[in-house]
């Protein structure tokens, strides 16, 4: 087999066998491919595509090119949860205790964030002391205790994806739905899970702006992952304002404890028991979705969410006090208020400009090798709808430095929008739901 | 100017500007991009396509990658022909010395043979001692004595070529009529000349089989070189049999000599008058091609196109006496005449399988490293509308060693189309004349 020729196959619009796909998938990996070939092959993909069956025999190499974790020895189903990114988007620190709360194995390894959207392993360093950065016998030994374990990407797992990654990133191959695909499953389905809940994010702060792209790529999602035998769902959820009210990781964290308390905001909460439910749903822990969003929010009522969170932190050697003392987390020195030019509603809030705006106060990173300031971010006073008066204020900024204050204070001015118009049409939270065998439908909370 | 901007531009269908393929083209010559994402950028280019602007833009950017030769002390119009390659094709060695004995200047730069199809080189050096590495004093002292010259490609030539061809080899895209067209053009271009006729093959034994994509590659050709402001004309020309009787090195320049001394096949002669008759005609030479033609009939009847190749091959320190004396010439051992099974006419020899039965026997190249034997090759008694009766001789084969004869001979009988049907149609030898501002005609000879 000659990769030129499959190359030919792809770009002239054939269709690659499982075989012709593993060859390619296993001699990347071995370094036996140059990267020269892959990236003509990856464009060709691109602009080509992929059938199904294609797409599930690249997210199967993939996975095959690594460690697939193995938990035989939990009774219990194993389930996760997977979101394509957004800004605020917090909800697995709190779905993770919940449905470990409620009698599933959780083992989920999360990534960092890069560009205007948020990372679950930055946020869990904001806690003090926490580690993510655990051995497989580390894991064994947190989840045996309480049933969830959130955990860095390692080595061993799907290194085909790092490869090809790194390399897509830069020749312009990044968005291909089957590339994104393949992407995103191995990784979750190396985690040996049964069941797997996508929520795939639509709006402004999101990396697909438009529902008709989201479903697609949660459509390919949720067959490949049935084809590989694994029940997966995926949740088309809004992402046109943040998820919310914090925007940055200590903020953010803070914000998950009190939801586990019982508070917090209400799309936070809505969506975290939405997501939950379908995790208990397809983990087969209850009979119905809606059987499922009771039990989450009887685990939240019971404390015994909290509790199971509290647990993980101090395995993972965080610092569980700050369940209690929200002032041991770090604390950004300043703070300024951003306030309404006019009085009105607000109509909009561009979330991808809010993300930035944290980002550039030290919340996020520009580069892989930026430092996270866990301290730093956004605290939301005024969501879409919101009514407001003229000085008062919109939001504000924790920050430590001065130096990016103008910059971030002119993204949000300008991801602010406030109108005089008494009515505005607020979004759904939740767009769209889409499963395998029983295809698409429209979803209400 | 980031080169992933550029490849996310062109994959999205975008056009590139004159600057931007600029970038490209000097800092991949440069080494300062890596062939990962040129590879990538050269699959977007053959899958959406160039604009005719973009087009020139590349083969002006390779073109000015490395020398251009200037030929100012000579007064005369310098012209030269190039075809997209065939079997048998060997016109160059006598257009050439026609175009030259006829008052223009030729500084031709050839190529080697590769695949099915010959190339000039390999054929110049069957004569003995014929020297095509001259350096650029030694080209200019040839060419002020008799006007024309024939040597290889130089590394300071297009160097940007020579790098993206051996990349667009290895990654499925050569076949892109831009790319195609920036290579050919950016070279011929190099050799400083005023006006190129060029000769795109069609038929079972060229690169493209079918008339409209050499159409469309030939107008692209002639659009970009007189936007470069020289003149182009393009000829699409039939390669679907073998051209002249003579295919191997040694036994084509054997036929170019026949045809400079008024005899040889009439397909050869009439293709080699037509190539040079435009030559002529945009070198300014003659008021209309029809004078071209007529000039370049006289110079062989007059034996001047005869002297004029004589000194050439003196000059680049080639043994002259072959022209007089073929047994000169290296000399295959043996022969084998293919015969025709039944009677009837010849309807059909598949070119490319007649270019690869010569190469299977030492005529051609597998690989870039293969050494060619100059001696054997075959001498085809029976072309297209050719009767012929059972058992008698359809080509000869000369060989030196028997280890590939089958391999040959088994190509060859299945090349061979007999029929007993009397009637054929033959195709013509010139297809269609492109020229630029008049746009494209119907030719005939």
């Amino acid at each position: 087999m000659r990769l030129v020729d499959l190359i030919r196959k792809k770009r002239d619009g054939g269709e690659l066998s499982i075989g012709e796909i593993e060859f390619i998938v296993r001699g990347y990996t071995a370094g036996d491919l140059p990267d020269y070939q892959i990236s003509a092959w990856l464009m060709a993909v691109l602009l080509k595509g992929m059938t199904r069956a294609e797409t599930a025999a690249l997210t199967e190499a993939m996975l095959r090119s690594g460690e697939i974790l193995e938990w035989s020895e939990f009774p219990q189903k194993k389930v996760d949860k997977h979101s394509t990114g957004g800004v605020g988007d917090k909800t697995s620190l709190i779905l993770a205790p919940i449905v470990a709360a409620g009698g599933l194995l959780v083992p989920m390894i999360s990534g960092r964030g890069l560009g205007h959207t948020g990372g679950t392993l930055d946020k869990l360093e904001a806690i003090p002391g926490f580690n993510v950065n655990l051995t497989s016998a580390q894991m064994r030994k947190v989840l045996a205790e309480c049933g969830a374990c959130m955990i860095g990407q390692t080595d061993s797992i799907v290194p085909a994806d790092k490869k090809m990654y790194a390399l897509r990133d830069v020749t312009g191959t990044v968005e291909s739905p089957a590339l994104i695909c393949a992407s995103i499953m191995s990784k979750k389905l190396a985690e040996g899970i049964d069941a797997l809940v996508l929520d795939v994010k639509i709006g402004s702060g999101a990396f697909m702006k438009e529902e008709a792209a989201a479903a697609h790529l949660a459509e390919l999602m949720v067959e490949t992952g049935e084809r590989m035998g694994k029940k997966v769902v995926a949740l088309i959820t809004d992402m046109d304002q943040p998820l919310g009210r914090a925007v940055g990781n200590a903020l953010e964290v803070i914000e998950c404890i009190e939801v586990l308390r019982g508070g917090g905001p209400q799309d936070l909460l809505d969506l975290s028991l939405e997501l939950s439910a379908w995790m208990f749903y397809l983990g087969e822990r209850t009979k119905t979705v809606e059987e499922g969003r009771k039990l989450a929010a009887e685990l939240i009522a019971s404390g015994k969410a909290l509790e199971n969170f509290r647990q993980m932190v101090s395995l993972q050697s965080g610092d569980a006090r700050v369940l209690d003392d929200p002032s041991r987390f770090p604390a950004a020195q300043n703070k300024l208020d951003i306030t309404s030019p006019s009085a009105g509603a607000v109509s909009r809030i561009d979330s991808e400009k809010m993300g930035i705006a944290s980002l550039v106060l030290g919340g996020g990173r520009s580069t892989k090798e930026d430092v996270i300031n866990p301290a730093v971010g956004i605290m939301i006073h005024k969501k879409v709808g919101d009514r407001v008066a003229a000085g008062e204020p919109l939001c504000t900024l924790y920050y430590d430095s001065s130096a990016q204050l103008q910059e971030s204070r002119t993204l949000i001015e300008s991801a602010y929008q406030v109108n005089s118009l008494l009515q505005q049409q607020k979004r759904p939270l939740i767009h769209r739901v889409i499963q395998g065998n029983t295809g698409s439908s429209a979803g209400q909370l």
